[in-house]
């Protein structure tokens, strides 16, 4: 919907493997440093939303997470709300806490995405990523995927599949062999996006992997399942981002209508099933729905932040967001088009490739990035003279499509 | 918040111990009859507040489970947010849907609480129980508990607690030993109200339990924890729940302006150590804001739906909301007062000590109770000329409180 809300502050841990650390500390890191960000304080929230994926069945705090890293933090007495949406958990606790405040019933939320993935018992976290699928219908979404391999004209090897890895990347691979096959797309491809991310990585202190790769060295890599080698698919991770939103009002009062980062628009969809080739994609609603609401377009972006869960994924959310006609995503990742100097840089986080991917977090750390760009603080991953800024994110998988995506456009 | 929705249809399954039938199956059940109770179709819908709080825990559906149920009935392309707030988050769910029709934001939206808590392994359901509290201050809790108890004079007896029942019900004796020795509140009180919902129970062809008990058939039950035996604690279960709620423009359309179930007030919280004696209690606090937001007291009541975890809990909350003074819900409680032809009904459902309590479904079967209580087709548990309502649900615990509070007012 259209919003009118603004970012007052942002704060993220680094994302990675925290082994000895817990989801207490990593989101009270993230949240202490967004509030310092915003000049405000504990007492002054309204509201948080407090978003995780997985953390529960991981950690074993299956209920009210949220309240019990606020308490940590001396935090309490308001309403906590505490929300799951897969993958897109984090954009789901902001889109919320945006649209709470463009209705006009509060001055200050807090948005958190917090996640904890890494366990000593690593069949805890493998467990996760197979039972975030309907697991009602396990066998049919394996019937699915295979179905999609054969119709590329390859052979399914799905052995591994939903054992020995995460179904998700087998689900990718469709996507992958489809666009190949109907568009030429190359291998080569998609290892420009884990390079030019990886690169963009490198620049990004708080990203999981920092080391710059090539597309040689992508290529190269161990394979996931063809056409995906390591590097094209995101890692998990543990991490933390929060960022406090605020209403025109109090955002007056802290002198950030003028120049400060406004959410223009924030959308939310659940989808499943968009079956018809030649009728708009899901995301594509959920985008065209965004920028409508916006009042802006493709062309006005200046940096994009997109849920490259794995490397065919941001190639095929350049054609649905719009930053290129269909089929021609593919060219566009080779380009240097979405690298940091060009026309359009894409992911310079590092992308949920480089940066990873701890999947409740995955959508605050994205308006974090967004936020220090549009402020104009971002260093060496600076975009020059950033003025629009669009985030997606999707999560789950059901059906055909994301269970869940939001698109949101962000301004200054 | 002072809200401003109409209850358009409620459905719900029974509760109890559905070993062949999964979430889908429940929750599809209640969503279908609470739309065909409203009138309207999926396709109405505008969004959708789906609870559920260990069901991922315990069935493997750790994501999405939202959109998992909705898709079966083929219900999409909507805003869907996954809710938890442990035992309130069906109210959350409720609390968030109303509140978004209040502020202009939908004219339809679905609120849903959902729960599958019996399994084949049964130790994955008591992880959730103990998982429920903050496990990283598990100690801290029992220590509580252990000092509450010494500080009513008795001898704790935490053996168990934790291992081999819920410590929730140790939580619940440190409640129970402090109103005794506090007021001279005691075991036939609490049995009383036993036995009050299990007579409303009886009367309920969705309550769990269905067998009227005396104050003496609860005494002479097996003892859980001094003074709790099993009747005075809630049984977990498996159902589901679920609220058609609309704007008054559409309400107006279907003719509910004039007589429908209108929401007057909801007010989400989240207490933490309130340690104040002489001040407000947190539930006091959330109460006293839903009766000035709906305009309403006390004295307005006709009936109320409570969270009656463990009896002494109901006592307890006869106070806090008010219905009597400090130290008087032990007398309330074996007065007649609140049973069904009494002057002020409670949990005429039959509580969650009767009904049943699957956590996450709840709160929203609260709501269905009291919408057929203001609609006057409660049948034998009808309040007559019923008009007013009230609903009370917290969930979780932290420090010393619950860790999320519902309180929602409703009338006709």
């Amino acid at each position: 919907m259209r919003q009118n809300a603004y970012v007052a502050g942002v704060g993220m841990t680094r994302f990675g493997k925290h082994m000895d650390r817990g989801m207490k500390d990593l989101a009270g890191e993230a949240i202490l440093a967004a509030l310092k960000d915003s000049g405000l304080e504990g007492k002054d929230l309204n509201a948080a939303y407090m978003g995780s994926a997985a953390t529960g069945v991981i950690t074993g705090q299956v209920c009210v997470p949220g309240q019990v890293v606020l308490r940590g933090l001396g935090i309490g007495h308001i309403p906590v709300i505490n929300v799951e949406n897969a993958c897109a958990t984090a954009s789901t606790a902001f889109n919320q806490a945006a649209t709470m405040i463009t209705a006009g019933l509060y001055d200050v939320v807090l948005a958190v995405g917090m996640e904890k993935l890494y366990h000593e018992d690593k069949q805890r976290t493998f467990d996760v990523f197979t039972g975030a699928v309907d697991v009602e219908d396990m066998d049919g979404v394996i019937r699915n995927v295979e179905e999609e391999i054969r119709a590329a004209g390859m052979e399914p090897d799905l052995e591994g599949a939903g054992k020995t890895r995460s179904l998700f990347m087998d689900i990718y691979v469709t996507w992958a062999v489809k666009h190949m096959k109907e568009y030429g797309t190359t291998r080569e491809q998609f290892a420009a996006v884990s390079a030019k991310n990886s690169y963009h990585g490198s620049l990004n202190a708080r990203a999981q992997y920092q080391e710059e790769l090539t597309v040689e060295d992508v290529l190269a890599s161990r394979e996931v399942a063809w056409p995906l080698t390591l590097p094209m698919c995101s890692p998990i991770g543990d991490g933390a981002a929060a960022v406090v939103l605020v209403s025109e009002r109090k955002a007056r009062e802290l002198g950030l209508t003028d120049g400060g980062v406004r959410v223009a628009s924030s959308v939310l969809g659940s989808g499943w099933d968009y079956t018809d080739a030649d009728s708009e994609t899901f995301p594509e609603v959920i985008a065209k729905q965004a920028y409508e609401e916006a009042g802006l377009g493709p062309d006005d972006l200046d940096c994009v932040e997109l849920h490259d869960a794995s490397a065919p994924s941001e190639i095929l959310y350049y054609e649905y967001l719009g930053l290129c006609g269909k089929g021609e995503g593919g060219p566009l990742a080779e380009s240097g088009d979405t690298r940091l100097g060009g026309r359009l840089p894409v992911n310079t986080s590092g992308g949920l490739l480089r940066k990873g991917h701890p999947i409740g977090a995955t959508g605050t750390a994205q308006i974090v990035e967004l936020t220090e760009q549009l402020r104009g603080v971002a260093g060496k991953r600076q975009v020059e003279g950033a003025r629009v800024a669009l985030a997606e994110n999707g999560g789950g998988f059901i059906g055909k499509d994301a269970a869940a995506l939001v698109v949101s456009i962000l301004t200054t």
